[in-house]
């Protein structure tokens, strides 16, 4: 009864990973019209892709990403490579006509993203970046408070997302495990990586940032290469903060860093509005705390939501109040309304094009932090 | 204005402390028709209680109970002795026309407590047991709650006074800083120390116990005695744990020990009521947890309610909303209220017939031990 | 390379669900010598049982579990249904040779589980049940500290296993959907259902329990029965509260309700040691609490440990630190255990023969319950 | 045998009682070798600054504060008054040889507290400044652990003081109790009055800061003035962010608004160190969270220290494990310091020329905003 939607993929690393799990699980839990199969992974390791490919029963491999996106049995490609490598798959994509998921970053810039956006909507693909947060059912649940207006005005939206795994100076850049310390693989550091995420679901929230004004810092200024085996400058940031406005008038504060000691991947917001406010925190992801000033003055204090009731988002799919989901339930999510999306021609969220906003933030953010100037954020 | 209270003190160890900081802040933040006035302390160690009381400005000193409960220039006393003075004092201060108030437990036992409730009200002097959690503001706004009929029917009550300050088996039991070891002083262990704040609490808060199965253990069974310099046989209850019924149909579940590594003073209840739950925790004792089942589904979570606003109970005498007291704040709210009962001639709770109750619930407990039966709770 | 080790399901409830979703995931996350194949779902509804085996890809279906016992080609029976059925279709996997799974608890009381140990051990076939509980990464590590003598000797192991479901009168009882409320099927109520975790936990972190004394309610006395459309009598207890003592000298205290206004699913013990302590939560269950007294003192308190780390027990074969799993990945853990002992020779725990010590242990709560009298465990 | 500290204090509010508390309680918890005396206290109006000279025993009233300031029975002057008098009572005070404590901030700007600074010191006199959080046990705490070099090199420091009361525009300006919103009385607005606080923290915690950018703004732009009965132009910042760096090379993330609903007074500050990290929040002051990466691996987690031990700084001097003070204490430690800076003639910090930085990091925070320009702090 379902159609399926043949899945090329491109990397076999923590992302192939985590995208292979979620076509796996998808539709044992959710009613759909297509399944994903499995059809295609790709990478220049033969025999890593083989073992990838046959631990995930991906029906065939592919050493050459431009082999797998011109094969005519895939419908769908799935990017999960380094983001230098982002902008030509997705024109390839494009050029044959295949929907394409990309992971986040779009692109290592604004301009390499327009191009993107430009290509995808110009071949009329189904296209999706890969913020896999937004699923999660507490960050859903938060929009939907939002969108009924239990908030009020917005004064104050403030994200972090803080990691400790870099502080080690003898930690090398470069290479298969640590592209992303690689400026030249990965464009930037924190910013594109972590405060990406933060970024994009502060744009879903609180709708578009106006102007910003930036401070990154590269800690460790010299690490060892793992391509040319030399200690080689560091080109990444590796802490970044800003701060700045919202067209609804509220505050932005945001900070990033891989310096936190004691942070894995605390990445946390809130948003305070004139009736109520909002806080998550990524290490409790099936947590959202919830004031309500409405509430009686007695009795009133923040609220610690389990959101793993049925009538919670995504929650009646799964197991019963009080039994947690994890990270990987995100991307199974985001799978699910991909495909109700190519299904309806009504595409999800976030598209290039939504995801174009982020790096258009993160352009901003970046040349405020050469300069200390506030930047204004550019649209496209 | 204000009428003086002559207060003599009998104690001067750590309640004496807490006592006479009460006495002395208490009309700097409420206004009350009477000011305690500290006339006499008193202790058999004239070097001690001189100290004590040139500390505290109480203006003369005895080292004889019974003297200080003859003189007439006392209108109050406050004892703060082990246990096994309280009767003697009591009928003493009763025979002499004094307000009598008490420190915790009542009595060594309810045979003795029965006494004490019958000179005192034979004697029509105002009387009150040193109760203090009752006042702390987050406690008494549970007992608002519950009056309200915001809980509905009550299912459960439990409660837990987890310490952990006697694990080490080298410590002494006996003497002045370790009466509460010494079961001749203080007639049991965490059953008389601790479980009587849970089940004074406890019955204010949710009514008569009717039944109770206990067991008791003490788990270092002999330890030096500082009187006889001796290692004697410990005589107290280490761990006690109870269930039972009240009388409004709830199941009881109590429990406290000073083997709980890492608890210093937890002391915590939880009521589970048909619409509602409350929980409180002494180490974060300006703070009430609540959950209401009547708030919308979506948001529905445990409300962290951080007891500091004016109209909580006693806060607007203090500080602004946000900024937190402290453990010695109940006792000043406690000699408020006496106070008040004294000048309205409505006396504050808990009276000795209150603390009675909580007595004779500690008589059933240690009689289930002994038998391991169910034991029904005497009511005088 | 990997065997296939073929699956039969019977039933297709939420337990169904949840064991499935274990074999279809467990080997792309674990490196094992066998794979499960799901050769056949089994319900006594047609309809139902052939959607549910669409939906899982199990090859072929069953509407009479006999059959199912019977067939060739499987290797490995899964029983997921309610309790009063757990003896028989067990006796019949083992006279048919089949390894056998079964859902908990174990059997209706110890006289079943009895027979249940004696079949599947002559038979000489593997057998697990599933308190999956012991594999969530936290108890797990739980269990290892443990081990490692971290805790010293204990004093007190607390357990409670707190929900709200059926507070409201109107649910009715028994049928598919609510066998839990009907004793008939479940043969009690959350002794059997919530209390047998915490006692399978206890009884695998801190030995055996020698006696214990209870007390039940029942507080809702009737509900209407789905099967008859008359309002029967509740059999079953709605709260169970028992204390007791372990083998190794230290205190128990459980408890069950599913009259805890505002607790989804708090299952939660302490282990209260010489040295530390450890606290687990499941509604935070990628969490455990730890401390140590022989931590410094002026920086000593309880560790809030994100179980999420590579070296964490099982954590290596998911994500990241910081992201964290969830409920249904204690089962994937079980069934790689499973596997692995099938193949080494040496079951994996929690065998009939373990679990039917929990079995004992209710056996004794619930007759201490009947008579109010303290009740030593039966050994078998 | 101690020597009286003759007290003139000036002004009656919130912070007139909080001082006057400090001095009552101060000699009945710490050994010092002087007692404050209650002389005189002052305020414009003669009835109400009575009732609070009666209230607290203060033997006399002023209602001019030159007055008070020239009384040869007054050895120390407590300025509780708006800012915009701070500087002028202070320069006569230095004029009369008086010492003299003064309110936070130190003055309008930096302009003001250097003529202060150069005013006190000149004279010779005591000096202090009511930077009271320093003396909340674990952020002194917090400074021992920093001291012992437990957290390495410092790569972050974030604080935040987030407060909710202003946000109804209905709330007027100016006045006696509004005076924070009246630009004219306070000199700024979250600015002088919460990042003040946290400015000051931080300086004494981790060294000067040395640039800063800041955004600031002004949610409700228009409130009835209080004075003049007519709305008026809101001339305070009612949110400012910014961001630095300090000389130590690590990066300053700070906000204040009175604008972040659910939170009254949410103080929190969080350092993160290249060995271990340190977080404090206001609403639970007796708590300190504190990372240690050096902690075993499996159980390294954040620890939560209930800073209520004896070993705990200032801690000795109250009750016992586990039984917390609350936030009037800071300004009791605060006194008792001062005290002993004078016996000593090593003065409590901090100074009028110690708050004068934090003074100055408000000038370059203020000046940033208006620009947007980084702006380099001044050192005096």
């Amino acid at each position: 009864m379902t159609k399926p939607l043949n899945i090329g993929m491109i990397g076999y690393g923590f992302m192939g990973r985590a995208h292979s799990n979620a076509y796996a699980k998808v539709n044992h839990f959710f009613d759909l019209p297509m399944r994903p199969v499995l059809k295609a992974a790709c990478g220049r390791d033969q025999a890593k892709v083989r073992a990838f490919a046959d631990r995930w029963s991906y029906e065939s491999v592919e050493t050459d990403w431009r082999k797998l996106v011109e094969r005519p049995d895939i419908d769908c490609v799935d990017i999960c490579v380094p983001n230098n490598l982002h902008k030509e798959i997705a024109l390839a994509c494009a050029a044959n006509k295949k929907m394409v998921l990309c992971e986040k970053p779009l692109a290592m810039n604004g301009a390499e993203g327009r191009e993107m956006v430009e290509a995808v909507e110009k071949a009329g693909v189904a296209n999706m970046v890969w913020y896999n947060y937004r699923r999660v059912p507490a960050v859903t649940l938060a929009k939907q408070l939002i969108d009924e207006g239990k908030l009020g005005r917005i004064f104050h939206y403030r994200a972090k997302f803080l990691q400790d795994w870099t502080i080690n100076p003898e930690l090398p850049q470069g290479g298969t495990a640590l592209w992303r310390l690689d400026v030249a693989a990965a464009g930037s550091g924190v910013s594109g990586d972590l405060l990406a995420h933060c970024i994009d679901t502060a744009l879903w929230l609180n709708g578009d940032l106006v102007s910003v004004t930036a401070l990154t810092e590269t800690f460790v200024k010299e690490r060892k290469h793992n391509l040319t085996g030399k200690v080689e400058k560091v080109g990444i940031d590796d802490a970044c903060i800003f701060f700045g406005r919202f067209a609804n008038g509220s505050l932005a504060n945001f900070e990033s860093t891989r310096y936190a000691r004691g942070h894995k991947a605390l990445y946390t917001f809130e948003i305070n509005g004139e009736h109520a406010s909002i806080f998550w925190d990524l290490h409790d992801l099936h947590r959202l705390q919830y004031f309500d000033h409405r509430d009686g003055g007695l009795t009133r204090g923040w609220r610690s939501v389990h959101v793993t009731d049925g009538e919670h988002p995504y929650m009646a799919n799964w197991w019963v109040p009080g039994l947690q989901i994890g990270y990987e339930h995100s991307f199974v999510h985001q799978v699910a309304d991909f495909i109700k999306g190519v299904a309806s021609g009504n595409l999800a969220q976030p598209t290039f094009r939504d995801a174009q906003r982020t790096g258009l933030v993160l352009d901003a953010v970046l040349a405020s932090a050469k300069t200390g100037q506030p930047v204004d954020v550019v649209r496209d």
